[in-house]
């Protein structure tokens, strides 16, 4: 039996209004699935079309009037005042100067404020001569000229998803509030509550939780010159509350203060390690989302409907690539994707059936950045096919489920290229599921493990999108590897001494010193360094880039100093030489614009190879260790040529070279070949036409040539 | 009577052979002192011509007969081997490897290898199972894959200076050893060769030490690409022995180990901050140059000849800014310049009657870096104007005694020019003398303070020449501030708790974080923050560069952060939001292109005025604090603009305004107003003829037009 690759494996939102056109387009892009969105509600004519139904819940949002009547149930952060310099030995605190009105409220009840904190940040001491009252914190026998910052914990009184809309979208619609399922009886009410609406949606066959409780952390600020004055998708500082620290110190046997969250001030974003008490408070707030959110799972299950996750906005605790994942039972996972890093988040997580990728633009009058998509100056059709670029090579990588939209079908009558287009990537991703589904895609023969602090947790993720932080060397390094003819894996120091490098070619370290990517103080801890030293010298290939294994108190600061052949100095080595070099240059290294040169990079060893060079400072190096290699990339930046550098490095480095069967000679292009269905899948990553040879397994070559961002399937 | 402002203060080098030309050089150039030169003699016809007669000596080298009889008594230094991995149990490391061997011999004498020690540095421990035969440390039970290495000491058998010009010169000569004057025998031994010196030498008026006992540490390797492994002006690692070490610990009470100087193979440049230990031996080597060297002083006092000090070279404890400089007694102190800096470094100097600055290019075939001066391709004249550019603006504010030549007069001959301009300059000196002995220039009101870990000890200098680290921020300050009219003084942290800023209206801190500049820990002292924010909040001006008052463990990085307004992320904040800005721009800044982006600096205070921006990030920045303000550059580089832009910047923040009196208001010139004299002195620093204009106390403006790298006087 032949397939239909036209039909099935697509969610599409439909609209009231517009009832012809979602049940059109559900035909001509062989959709099997119509959701409503955040606001929406379908019309029976679509429920009763004998699409699958499928409907979006947040269930921590949408309950003001019980909200309202339990104001002391609402989520709650701790937040630091701004430091006020003592110019008086009696010194006033605003706690809310500089914070969004709107977004907090100071907790000032009695168990709130025994929490509370304040500090001397001149001289780092708690002080605690100080008294409240008033919104205002009033300091004694304050130190004249010291500065200081008071912690204090605050109900967040406007759930940040429907602030962020209501802001950028001039919506007038009630403030919604977050309630906390931390308390019983918030817990009995969401209960109740979903129970209810199950009952009354009985369409529905798949429900998708808008994530689970606890939001990324974002806090807002009064000045319109720095609004968001802290924002981060994988820090856990929104969880807090006088209950569920007093829990955590019940189950843990030792209290957290307001400090250790707080962090002077910098707070913990996910780029950043944690110390142990921070990784038992995401254990502790993991454990309970997985239970509580399990029964609401079950609830949903009971109703005979499916329950799906989208891993967005509430998804703090939710953490996909943890063990406790699967405890949810969840049906589906789902992903919205820029770019193919994303896409093989959702992929490579196995506790699901259901893998789904949210694809952009979404169908909203502006896309990124406000600029415009479905309106006038748009080009959706352009924009699709930059992303659709980005996520089809991971695609050809690892499977996926199902592709969807979001937003309203009806701002796509103007952009009929736009409706081709889909129903184009439908078919292709369809196409391309399929050969999934008969076998795995070949790989080259390099294995590859990312080693950060977060490791397997954090697999394929540097804490949210791409364009929030281009700057991280390793979410431009997870974006190239996304879409390689490599096995990856991310691993975390603690794995690689129990589990050891065994099941790997190379160990890619990625990051600025001191940040979760680079490692910080794990470096310090010297049965890493002697694992990965060993693996090494024994053959292994170890990649750092930026500042890799930086770590202070030591004779180098790149701890891997004597594997990589480099070190970087800061200052302490001003006075000593530097080995001259000559750039030897390499074919590997295409793209000298896209490096940064790192200041202070000096070669360690007189063996270390500069490959590339700018400014006269290495920034691309080999040296030989054993009969393994160190490799040095002062940064990375993904692109068409830096993938292909990296590729390139890695089968040079271990040994196995550049002429491999399967690979594409144009690095516009790439290639996934799938043994078990005998189908060579070619695309082409550029906006021109591009000719390229494969040479496959008999040592034929064939050539393609493929339009700009094509792709062709040939049968080996 | 009117002085002849043509003769006098002047020395020059005699040359034998050419004898009738040193006599016509010294009509000619008006000098009244003629010098012998490093391995020359001057011939009677010049000793005995009526002019004084100054001769160099290096009291530590040209002893060879006596080092050869006495090999226990050379100098030594401590050296760390290049770490080496385990891949054994049983690791040997060969001392030597990678050191220059004509530089060392190691020193394996049983109190030597008392203070050798062993390094883990992979674990930071220190290991004591190791054994010592034929040069080499066989370490036993090594834990694979750490690194080892060894401090050992070493004897330095081959003067530094002597090494160079064998080498720079190709020098065919025998090497010169270096003896220790810590022994009693090597003092008996100098005193004696001295007194003999002084009675075999009865023309000689002036005896020129050639510094004192211990050389800047310079540490050569044997691979030709890393030939100079650690260079550093103003470190003491070259004053170490066994019989040192023990004199300090029956002094100071404990014990001194290699690692105390080791430092992880970091070694102490003058650069870093140093710790109490380091503090503690470097004024115990202090005393005992003093010391030592005031009986070798009073011996030529005894001989009725005059004693100077050059002070380079084996400078090392001679610290002409300590209050123990005095105790040698010297009459004069003479500096080589290459810049102002160096100037105010020599004039400043209040132990000694004469300051002399030796003037570049010497007379020599090539100069800095190789450079052809003296022979064809050379350009001498055209390098006097450019070293005597930067010198005479600080010659301006203060005064210096004598200048001098070194090297070989012949080399002139073919480069008459050269000849005139030297009579030119040296005319230029005199008569700029002459108004200092009427009395000093005008200042500016704004009294200015230089902040760094070494304070008044280290006045003026950056530890070594300009060229040697142009990267160094307070080196390009110090250049800029040498010429111009403000009073300034370099203090330390000590002395700004003990004396307090009531001397000051402007405190500069300029630096990389961690270093002696910048003040590294220095600024984790509360005392010193709350002074300095007092001092500021009550009027005072702090202007911070690079990474001023940055140190770790506090909720900003930059220490005086509440008073700056900006701070710099280094990684720990990625995810915070920023302050949006406008440049306001300013007249003061003018050099654009000069000011290096400083990444991860970011305002803390909505009320920081940003002056000037380059991608997106903060370069200079005013913010206001009290009545005081704190201003941040992100870089200085010393140029004719820069050094206006920091003048303007200094006077429009301390209120005074540019308008002033007795500054000229054409960058490329300046001036010095001498009020008891009632002259102006008007220079132009630049290569093409300048106008500018001059406002005296009258409110008249004088309007001047100079040729190229002129100087008008004016009578006010």
């Amino acid at each position: 039996m032949v397939k239909d690759m036209t039909k099935g494996s697509f969610t599409i939102p439909g609209e009231e209004g517009h009832e012809k056109l979602t049940l059109d387009l559900a035909e001509k892009w062989g959709a099997d699935c119509i959701r409503d969105s955040d606001g929406t509600q379908l019309p029976e004519s679509i429920t009763n079309s004998g699409y699958d139904i499928y409907s979006t819940i947040c269930i921590i949002r949408d309950h003001n009037e019980w909200a309202k009547q339990n104001p002391d149930k609402l989520q709650q952060t701790f937040l630091m005042t701004q430091p006020v310099v003592a110019v008086d030995n009696t010194l006033t605190i605003d706690l809310m100067a500089g914070f969004f009105a709107e977004q907090f409220r100071i907790n000032d009840s009695g168990e709130s404020v025994a929490y509370w904190q304040v500090f001397d940040r001149t001289s780092n001491e708690e002080i605690k001569d100080w008294s409240y009252a008033d919104g205002k914190v009033t300091i004694n026998n304050a130190e004249l000229w010291h500065k200081y910052t008071v912690n204090f914990l605050a109900y967040r009184i406007w759930e940040e998803i429907s602030m962020y809309n209501h802001t950028t979208n001039n919506w007038d619609k009630e403030h919604l509030m977050q309630i906390d399922p931390r308390y019983p009886e918030t817990q009995k009410y969401m209960l109740e509550w979903l129970k209810s609406w199950c009952e009354t949606h009985p369409a529905t066959t798949v429900v998708r939780f808008t994530s689970m409780f606890y939001n990324f952390v974002w806090i807002w600020g009064s000045d319109e010159r720095n609004r968001h004055l802290f924002s981060d998708w994988a820090s856990y500082d929104f969880t807090v509350s006088p209950r569920a620290l007093q829990e955590f110190e019940k189950k843990y046997g030792y209290a957290l203060t307001s400090e250790d969250f707080i962090n002077k001030g910098n707070l913990h974003a996910g780029h950043m390690p944690i110390g142990r008490k921070n990784l038992e408070w995401g254990q502790f707030i993991n454990d309970f989302v997985v239970d509580f959110g399990k029964q609401l799972v079950d609830l949903v299950h009971s109703y005979n409907k499916k329950a799906y996750v989208f891993y967005d906005d509430s998804w703090v605790g939710v953490e996909p690539w943890f063990p406790t994942f699967k405890n949810f039972g969840f049906d589906g996972l789902i992903k919205c994707v820029f770019n193919g890093f994303e896409c093989r988040l959702c992929a490579g997580v196995d506790a699901v059936d259901t893998h789904e990728i949210r694809l952009h633009p979404y169908l909203f009058p502006v896309g990124l950045g406000g600029a415009p998509t479905f309106m006038e100056g748009g080009n959706p059709t352009r924009d699709a096919q930059g992303y659709w670029k980005n996520v089809r090579r991971a695609l050809l990588r690892e499977k996926i489920d199902r592709i969807g939209l979001g937003g309203y079908l009806s701002l796509t009558i103007p952009f009929p290229d736009f409706q081709d287009y889909i129903e184009k990537i439908a078919d292709e991703f369809r196409m391309i599921k399929e050969f999934h589904n008969e076998g795995k895609p070949y790989v080259l023969k390099p294995r590859i493990a990312v080693l950060h602090f977060w490791g397997k947790m954090r697999s394929w993720t540097c804490s949210g999108h791409y364009h929030e932080h281009p700057e991280v060397d390793l979410i431009n390094i997870n974006e190239s590897l996304s879409g390689m003819p490599f096995d990856v894996e991310f691993i975390c120091f603690d794995e690689l001494k129990s589990r050891g490098l065994d099941d790997f070619d190379v160990v890619i370290n990625a990051g600025a010193a001191g940040s979760a990517w680079s490692g910080g103080e794990s470096w310090n801890d010297s049965e890493v360094v002697e694992k990965l030293t060993k693996w090494v010298y024994d053959g292994g290939v170890f990649i750092g880039i930026n500042e890799p294994t930086a770590v202070d108190g030591n004779d180098t600061y790149f701890k891997m100093a004597h594997v990589l052949g480099v070190d970087e100095d800061r200052g302490e080595k001003i006075c000593h030489g530097r080995y001259t070099f000559e750039e030897t240059g390499c074919s590997c290294v295409t793209d000298r614009e896209l490096f940064e040169v790192k200041k202070g990079i000096y070669l360690t060893d007189a063996d270390t190879k500069v490959v590339m060079a700018k400014d006269g400072i290495p920034c691309v190096t080999m040296h030989p260790f054993g009969k393994g290699k160190g490799i040095y990339m002062s940064s990375f930046v993904t692109s068409d040529k830096n993938t292909r550098t990296l590729m390139n490095i890695i089968l040079n480095a271990t040994g196995e070279g550049c002429d491999q069967n399967y690979i594409t000679d144009n690095l516009f292009c790439e290639c996934a070949y799938y043994p078990n269905s005998k189908k060579l899948v070619v695309i082409n990553n550029s906006g021109a036409e591009q000719t390229t040879t494969v040479t496959i397994e008999s040592g034929v070559k064939k050539e393609f040539t493929l339009d700009a961002y094509d792709i062709q399937i040939a049968d080996i």
